[in-house]
């Protein structure tokens, strides 16, 4: 990764966090090509990489993220594709890619939405563990008024607030602040401030680091599988991730930290490293 | 359709918009099987109409829609039928073929939800886009305590506000007003007046005269796929759909009129046209 | 079951109403392996018992259920498997069964949520078709921050609220009060003191009483297959379902107390006969 100051998304690690920021204020953080496979190559690092237990995902300036260029939709209207090709679809879907893999990462995924989040930062703030927004942030879902569809962002927004409310937004196009964004459960605090902003996210990080990374990272798992497959099936492969967690380190060290009455080593140990990112 | 004073279904047609008044204001708009039948045709032929944008539905004289008639349900159980068919369970499932309808029409479908709105009423406020309450409607599932089941309609209940608050109100019953329709995520809006509804109406219907048709209808498409098919297969077709609306002429027309900074054609002619109904 | 004061359970039978009682309260109603067991032979019995109309769950001296045992992972961790097997992942699994049975008996659910609501009361809580809270009570899924899993738990929570709103409370492992679990659907009503609960009680049981139970039931069931099977064949059960609920008792009494204008009656004999309980 670029780590100058002209790099596309920046990246600083504290200790098991990594802190990402878009970083293109001038376009208020639009998702071009180049910050799709920097947040792709990223987020597969981050997979891999236990150290980590948490990713703040912020963007520079002000605005967290205000979705695809429309320059880049121009563009690609007027790129000739090979016979038996479809180079735009294949872009679209590489964005649900990202949301797919952002969505799945072990790791508890934090995203700061200020100012615009719109088009596919509505779809990233839509699979965080947790979202923050700050009460003015503008919420929206553009494209259709654009011609063009939220193609990869619809399901997640179904997933994450409802179909009732998903497919009004989708057929109204509306905006919305960070405060209806917390009411429809979009996100799951809202903040009147930058000082606000800091002290949840700093509170959430302390949250997390309480848990067992392993044990969080099996929950996120059986989560994720409702829905996909039978309800039967997902408890019977829960009751293995039980065993092999109850068998594990992380309960040992655990129960054994609730009878000596105090902090297990991985809430004790949360922030200990510090320094530049190196999950790639 | 019969478009005389006696319709059981009045229809006027507005440029893009389509209004509907289910027409039985002497029993509450009991949905007796010709209003189903009247329903299901005109939605039939609203879905192959591209120039209709938008249906708005409400009942006549103060109250959506009152759900079945007892005297219906009476006159059914004494019904003979024919060895091995059962008509009981073939009308019930033609009410859901109803909401099937509803619920999948490309289109914007807009509901007014006022005085009664029970049973096959709840049932219908439950599949649209866009659900607007007054705040002293009365919601309500009579069924069971008449010994009968919201067949058809639970599943739109579960879907609609999820299974938490569906079951709760399946077990009891109960009856709730607009306002709590609109904290169970139910409707979207709440109004406290005739004024606040028709200017809540003109709103939604603005801002659905916002977006492209056809992005619209795409949009509601993907979500509507949600949880019925795997995740991937859902962005694998999005992506295709994306490509699709990206080289036709409303991507054109809306990437071009963004550049130029004036409203594209669909967001300007949205109510040009004005006449009667034609849509059968 | 045994029936003296020193029974983990109690249970006491009041007409249509089932009242079960957790009764471990020196260990605030913690669910070891006798509790699980007598409540999942109870929930087998009752729903092989159509008298039994509802069942009222509570814990005595306070505290609904604290979860799972400490000392119980700990003697788990220790106990030697014979090869092949995996009693952890059984005894694991045997609370999915019980979370899955007390889901879907065909009687209306009530669980009166206060003091301590952790880890399986968690999920117990989130299985009932209704859920009142005290708002002091104290929700949490502790699991995590000892290094295990809510694996049976989780996928329950996510039907119940939502992934949005489980994942972040998986990932934070962050308590929250009754007040906050009304907010997010988990519980239906929150009551501020013992008479709340208890009219709130009585006011469920009463809407519970005035359905009738074959209807009731049927819902139930239509309701917990959405998202389990495809939509239209839901609706083709249902229909069946409707057809069978219309030809029979149910129907005939409540259509003929319709047209009388009396009470069905179910309605009136809801809590005739009193008695202990004989569900086993």
């Amino acid at each position: 990764m670029d780590t100058s100051d002209n790099a596309v998304l920046l990246a600083r690690r504290e200790g098991a966090v990594l802190y990402l920021t878009i970083n293109r204020p001038e376009a208020r953080n639009a998702m071009n090509a180049q910050v799709l496979e920097e947040l792709i190559a990223t987020f597969e690092a981050v997979a891999a990489c236990p150290d980590v237990r948490a990713v703040v995902l912020r963007g520079a300036g002000g605005n967290f993220c205000a979705g695809g260029d429309v320059k880049d939709f121009v563009r690609l209207r007027r790129q000739e594709a090979a016979p038996g090709t479809d180079p735009v679809a294949a872009f679209n879907r590489r964005f649900g890619a990202l949301l797919e893999l952002a969505n799945s990462v072990p790791q508890a995924v934090i995203v700061l939405a200020e100012g615009a989040v719109l088009g596919g930062g509505f779809g990233l703030a839509c699979v965080a563990d947790v979202t923050i927004a700050r009460n003015d942030a503008s919420f929206g879902l553009p494209e259709t008024s654009l011609g063009v569809v939220p193609a990869q962002i619809a399901p997640f927004v179904v997933q994450r607030i409802g179909l009732s409310q998903a497919r009004r937004l989708g057929m109204c196009g509306g905006r919305f602040n960070g405060a209806e964004a917390y009411r429809l459960g979009l996100a799951h605090f809202v903040e009147h401030s930058d000082a606000g902003m800091a002290a949840r996210e700093e509170q959430v990080l302390a949250q997390v680091m309480r848990c067992a990374p392993g044990a969080n990272a099996m929950t996120k798992q059986i989560m994720l599988a409702v829905g996909s497959e039978p309800l039967g099936q997902v408890l019977d492969r829960a009751a293995t991730l039980f065993s092999a967690a109850l068998s594990g380190p992380e309960a040992a060290e655990g129960t054994q930290a609730f009878v000596e009455k105090r902090l297990p080593q991985w809430a004790a140990a949360g922030n200990v490293e510090t320094g530049e990112a190196d999950v790639r």
